[in-house]
């Protein structure tokens, strides 16, 4: 894939009406995709300053680091946006299992086609 | 990646408050992240039914077909849903560039760490 770094600000990306932007979550080494969670500017700016993701959870209305009661942080390698600058990827190292049920990564179930 | 297939039904998917769903898209093959986009009902149906990816535009706010316009459809390998059946990844074989710019993924810029 090609690689561009731009002097983006983390203030310029396109926050949802709720101040969050979606952040997929891919394992650098094996690149499977492991979850998809939400950023607020505030864990964007921390995944990217501690090199580990925080995220902001809607259930909790809290900050979240991932791997903080489990132990399976996730070690950021390179922090990416799209086109739109409305979605963010995350490419990490992984501690541990992305998934609160043990599995590897969120995405374990597949439609049946 | 562990793969179990499930008899979910795509109305049994939990979509946010404007009935729509995220989507990731990843080359099968590649296993590159290529884009995120919003799927409803009518759109996980017709993905499914037609084995090609089809969305949901909320800025345009009608159903669109992948590749409709560029001819770069993308054919459905493998329908996935997370933990929480609240987000989708598509595995899929792309006929062409993923991004309205012509890169190959909409991910093709970075922070600088």
């Amino acid at each position: 894939m090609n690689k561009e770094i731009d002097a983006l600000n983390v203030a310029d990306l396109t926050y949802n009406e709720a101040g969050l932007i979606p952040c997929i979550v891919q394992d650098a080494s094996t690149k499977d995709v492991l979850m998809m969670a939400w950023m607020n500017a505030e864990t964007v700016q921390r995944t990217l300053d501690e090199r580990t993701t925080w995220f902001f959870s809607r259930s909790r209305n809290k900050l979240w680091h991932k791997g903080e009661e489990s132990g399976n942080v996730q070690r950021l390698v390179e922090l990416r946006y799209d086109c739109d600058a409305d979605t963010l990827l995350a490419l990490v190292e992984p501690a541990g299992p992305a998934c609160h049920t043990g599995q590897n990564s969120c995405f374990y179930r597949s439609f049946d086609l």
